[in-house]
């Protein structure tokens, strides 16, 4: 496999590591991926997380075990078991099929070389991918705007500048002075873990708040723009992203900020025709618990929500506008 | 000094005691307070909190130091002391003024008998508030709702069942079969820390989530009710509470869920014509950054939001409704 870099996963002398983002901001550990079963867990712990992400690792990690002297039925059982570590991303088993395990197995011998090429290629995809949605975002962001954004969606979520973050992290390449308002995103904190790390990374100004803290600074007119992802897009437009989402684009909706849902054509689901029929998975109860709360208590908690395409200003994907 | 009992105080054989809350809901430790410094101290470090509470614990241990041998310089002492041990509690220099120790130290000796009477009548004025609240309340919730509640505003913040949750608690005593939905309430956590432990003390079906998931609790049609305590309520009632309580308003607003604040007359603020005018208290990064984010992150930490009258159903006084 030929040397890969991002800032979360990289291929180096032929080895898979992936950045365990649980440890960040505070360290900064990588994890060798010898075997699926490894980027099965690592997915399931959220070592790696973010959509797109998540597919290209899992591609990655199928295309090493392809180039072991692994048979081709454990490749296919190991490439059907990864598809069913995270139930709402659409990427992780659009990637997969894209390595056309499936197909092969039923009688020719699996092409190797074909399938490795594959899910290099889907690396570079997304680094493109990245590009072209910035590209689409960049005419939405003026110079001086304070931006919202939820959860993260940047280059810890892809393999490229991100998609909403990556958006946001353009323009501030681009010379647009803006400042950035992150969500901390309970229960997993991932504004306040990752995106703020990003941010720091990059030099873009920006401010931690609290979930519940957003709609104030709406109230104070402090925020011009919402830029959320998208984990799995409706035919209707309607999306799932970060519980929480849903509770930004009702306020955004009722101060009137232009809120926009950024992600890959690839989230888009033609088999969902609306938000109503996105399953939504529901995530332990000791996300939530965490240390202080009683460990008896009772808890729901969804990983997702629902946002109807009503509520916001767009959906923008890589390639349309919905 | 005749036993008095309540969720986080008591009288016992002459003895007064507070339940320690920074340890809840992981251990119940009680701590004796033998003199009015060690109220001082319990106030200062938060081991007693909520408003109502704190005022009728200080003027507890000021009689009950007025029933020992201090001399009438030594009660008047502690008491202004006692006052400042949370400057920016109103209920607290309320309390303590009701004890008329300032005006009988010029001259006349402290009425001792007088003063213990007055300190035991500020506990029950406080029980008796709380049942007016819940009493006003009552009307409004109905078997089998479903009532989603903010921070806490039970019996660990008076010495009575409390005010929002108060009313909630009282609803489940009469027999109502309710389910209620605890917000967490970053960054202070009082929701998951101590209103999920009242609703299990007193039984109360319950479920925690984080602030952002309400919304979506919302959409799924999950919430009758909305329940919520008031620090300060402006004359056109406009009010100030909890950091969070803003966004659920606007979020029972657009998906016509009733929303009530419930709040003693004495929140009522005449000096105060709107929420514009509600100075609003920033609090120290560290309470949003805690132990996951980079600490040089810059973070916006108001401790409360003010939520105008128009997005919620009512104001409710212990006296009237707004």
């Amino acid at each position: 496999m030929k040397p890969l870099e991002s800032l979360a996963l990289h291929v180096r002398n032929g080895i898979l590591s992936i950045l365990d983002q649980r440890l960040l901001p505070h360290q900064e550990i990588w994890i060798e991926v010898k075997h699926p079963e490894t980027m099965f867990e690592c997915i399931q712990t959220l070592a790696v997380r973010g959509a797109p992400l998540i597919g290209v690792a899992a591609a990655l990690s199928i295309a090493k075990f392809a180039e072991t002297n692994a048979s081709d039925r454990e490749i296919q059982s190991a490439a059907a078991r990864l598809k069913t570590a995270r139930p709402t991303a659409v990427n992780l088993s659009a990637c997969i099929d894209r390595l056309s395990i499936g197909e092969h197995y039923n009688g020719k011998p699996l092409d190797r070389l074909k399938l490795v090429a594959e899910a290099e290629s889907l690396f570079m995809e997304d680094v493109l991918l990245c590009n072209r949605l910035a590209s689409q975002c960049a005419p939405l962001i003026q110079d001086g705007d304070s931006i919202l954004t939820h959860c993260n969606s940047g280059g810890l979520a892809t393999v490229g500048i991100g998609t909403a973050l990556g958006a946001i992290l353009q323009a501030h390449l681009d010379g647009k002075r803006i400042h950035v308002f992150v969500d901390e995103t309970r229960p997993l904190l991932q504004g306040a873990r990752l995106t703020a790390w990003e941010l720091k990374k990059f030099g873009v100004p920006h401010t931690l708040i609290c979930d519940s803290m957003a709609a104030f600074l709406m109230q104070k007119k402090k925020i011009q723009k919402i830029f959320v992802g998208a984990d799995r897009i409706a035919v209707n437009g309607d999306f799932a992203n970060k519980i929480g989402t849903y509770s930004l684009a009702v306020n955004a909706h009722f101060h009137q900020v232009p809120m926009y849902a950024v992600a890959p054509r690839t989230t888009f689901d033609p088999n969902c025709p609306t938000g109503a029929s996105i399953h939504i998975e529901e995530r332990s109860k000791e996300e939530v618990i965490k240390e202080w709360a009683d460990q008896s208590t009772p808890v729901w908690n969804p990983s997702f929500d629902v946002t109807p395409r009503s509520l916001v200003s767009g959906v923008i994907l890589d390639d349309s506008i919905i």
